[in-house]
């Protein structure tokens, strides 16, 4: 971890991240519900939004739209994940140096690593090539931290959720991004375990504005620093409106009621 | 994926690859139709035809056969493949180098990848140190994208071919070379899937000239940019005629039967 | 083994290790006990007591922590350790390579090899090239010495710390850092067995402050050079007690009655 | 494949390599029948007679014994190669670098491929680097193509060979060296399969004169450029009356009968 | 193989190595016969003796011990080992490199390949790293060829000796330490068998003085160029005795009966 608030990733000490792999780590099905939302086009549109820190993408999107969002939007690339056709113990495949990543624009790179996977140990010593070649290029570097596999039951009991916070943290990650612990003072625990390490929720699968943006305002009085949003932002019709509304609960730290007064006013 | 519509590869910005690394891939078995259909010579004769935009072969008949052709062939070295003698798990080794494809004439690369297989992260990783270092020579990458193995029940379902589209995408191949998804329609998602990656039908094997004329005609409505052909040119006994015929369909998006009747008064 | 006497690591000879990589390698459970334990900057302050010659954390910590305490403090960059979710045979991921530890301002380096694991042929082979890189580097190796896995049933039987022992020696580590192996004649043996090459105590859980410094006091009489101590100093209340004691019977080489003593007044 | 005709391996295009890396591959037992037959120096000496285009040894005979021949004998140095204490999957230690090769003077590298086993995708692998490296140092390079292992249930089926004469076109060898496929026609389908690279026999176990020339011819006639001999030469008492008899049938082109009456004449 | 004899591996074209590794290979436990013997100074104290050409141990001995015998004492440095700890197929881990090896002082190397190991393959190729290196370091390579695993029966059977010896030639090696395999007549087989590499016996555990004489006067006759010997030396009250008798029986070729003689008549 070194201090990264200056970097393009933060705003304010905060982060808010459009993750948009979801082509790769689910495929196509994951934009069967909204007509064009396949199209990255439209979620780099959504990303030039001032509430996003950050899109986070594979290298080949980022390769072929970036080029035309690179003065709206700032990149983080993805450098590992994998398809969901993999049957195997949980592992994904590093597809993009961080080398590249720089020189296509990155000004932050993420990286997966499947705590207690029978890989483990695999992703631990990937992640230290990136994160040092990271290092090296001035790039902030986000953990999807995950434990999943073999050694877990239950991957987001609190006890874990905190361990994955600490994981990051330990092994040089300026930002843990971790699923939701179940409740505020899980989440708490979770941030005290990653010490300066900011830690994000990951914004998992669609819900209703008022449930995902109250998750959110847990995530923020926990001491949490954002949010790693996907499907709850560009599975909507309206990406801005949800947008609005998260920049006030995370950048503005207004109540979820107050937040979406706001959002409904843009309208 | 980057533009690649000024290379070789590309015509008006479609692709039609002759492939011819099935001595690799099947053996001597496939040339027993036709006498003469071993020799390389005979089908890097064949696309000379104005028609192929790219000869695709391995490294061996590249530095055998290509000094005599590169004037009127354009080469697409295949950088991976593997015999048929293999009984594992879908694999296929690296056998030539991205530099040295450059070093013997190639103007583009092609990689198989195996969604699904467990050798798909290896494969992903091998693909990610090819694209990476075609892209410091300048040079188009195609993926052949065939999810295959443990993951897969039917590796040429809608949903199949649609990730297999994705994954080039996602993992920054310029073209992806896809089995045909039974259906117009299913070729379409596969097209919306893959964004500006552009997508080629895999040509299979040999049929009728009217029914492999319609199948690439589908593609081509469905806004696919073209084929990669192999033993429906060079198993016949006069490639040239088939040759003219995918020429129509394919640059000038004719009708199955315009193009049959350009191609006969060629004769 | 080379001369080590004269690096921050030593104190007339001696070594005192707070070793503070609970958190990648328990979790943060370890920190249950005692709130604000999870706070690296509490351990590292603790580490500015003049009897701690090196604390010793994985890379993340260092990097956030150590920069507001480098005047004060001697940084022991532990190079390698996994997560208690793994449940494969005992192995641990090489997080950090020793150019980046030195970067970071490490003036030794830590390496754990567990001997009769089956992965014990690779660790020794990435304990060499962080041994060779630390040389080059000038930096001390310590090696966590914990034969562990198919090949052992007790891991601290008398003979196998004295193999412990003897592998750090021959592999070349310059410090090796044991488990207590039940009684000061064995610890003896393991000494003599470890020749140049000094032998420290790996300080094990939280116990009363009597029978800790016994066991210290132990290895002193037996010819140990010193502790690598960590829940037993940062899991109580008042760390300072603790290391005043424990200076007296590592470098005063008192006994444990006079340590006590002088500990207490020093309150 | 690459034009070699000029190079030392062959002579008026045609090849013969004695082969004496048995010591390696079979062990000091196939020296049993003939006293003095281990040592390399007799080997050597045979390796004079102007029917032989190089002796194919492994590094550590190059080493002790080629200084002394250099001017007489040209050096292919066999490039991988294992002992028949192996009991797994066929496969094959690459125990000489092609640059190292260069350094002690050899003119050709060889190198073993086994299709089909399931270290085929490895022993590809290693086999683009060996042949790349040796397109840098302008050496030919032979294959020994043998499909083996669980793939295959018979290694000289007519289907066999061809497939292994292919792949070595297909992965850029200069020279093919397969087994006899049982008929002159099957070597004919060999020998096309492989294209430009040229198709050599290997020798196998002692027969008699006759029958063993008799093959030889059956070869040249199908169309292959010659032989690589070991046992069939080294085990005789006398291996000038061979060689000279082998010079007439691959160089020649004569008859059995006329190479055995002109190696008579020799006597 | 390369000539070795004027490097200081050699008297008289001779080798008389004292090998102290067993402390990684065996433990501690080898040194409990003898009050002391665990002290590298004592044994590299006994090379001092003329008889002696090097003595072997492995990196961290090396460095700890060996600059204080420098100017009395010629270093081979064994390369790679392994802890009796470990339980799988046999197999051992490089733990130095041939550059770090030469830069502590090393004037040859040694390295142990186990044929017939389902690790064979690897080891080879290690092997191979280690003798390409040592080649440009002008230093001799030793190789402990101990065919072992699960390809082996009987690993002292004369067979399987030979083939050791072979091994060490193919391979490259310049000296080949192999075990007694039980008569002169066979060590005769495996000295041929070895051509220009120099062969020695390995000493193996402690005997009477004249059984361990008659086996290396057996050597010796049988056209063997000396001794590898460690418990036979160290393990012994006054290892001078012996390294006076095996002077004669080895540089001197004296009898066993006249060796002992001269060697009490020292005393």
């Amino acid at each position: 971890m070194i201090p990264i608030d200056d970097t393009p990733l933060c705003r304010d000490g905060k982060v808010l991240i459009l993750a948009y792999d979801h082509g790769l780590e689910h495929g196509p099905v994951d934009f069967e519900g909204l007509d064009g939302s396949e199209d990255p086009a439209r979620t780099f549109e959504a990303a030039t939004h001032p509430a996003v820190t950050s899109i986070a993408v594979q290298k080949g999107l980022a390769e072929a739209y970036y080029p035309s969002y690179e003065d709206d939007v700032n990149l983080l690339l993805k450098l590992n994940g994998t398809s969901n056709l993999w049957m195997g113990e949980p592992d994904t495949a590093v597809n993009c140096t961080v080398d590249y990543a720089a020189e296509i624009g990155a000004s932050s790179v993420g990286f997966t690593v499947y705590g207690g996977s029978n890989h483990e140990i695999e992703m631990v010593e990937e992640f230290r090539d990136a994160q040092e070649a990271a290092r090296a290029n001035d790039l902030p570097v986000v953990m999807w931290s995950y434990p999943r596999g073999q050694g877990l039951k239950n991957d987001t009991a609190p006890s874990t959720i905190s361990y994955a916070a600490r994981l990051a943290l330990e092994l040089g990650a300026d930002v843990a991004k971790v699923k939701y612990p179940g409740s505020k003072a899980a989440m708490e625990h979770a941030v005290r375990s990653a010490g300066k390490t900011k830690v994000v929720m990951s914004g998992g699968s669609k819900t209703s504005d008022r449930d995902f943006l109250s998750s959110v305002k847990d995530v923020i009085d926990a001491g949490g620093k954002g949010l790693a949003v996907g499907r709850n932002v560009w599975q909507r019709e309206d990406p801005t409106h949800i947008l609005d509304a998260l920049e006030q609960v995370i950048f503005e730290e207004s109540s979820v009621a107050d937040a979406l007064e706001y959002a409904d006013a843009q309208q």
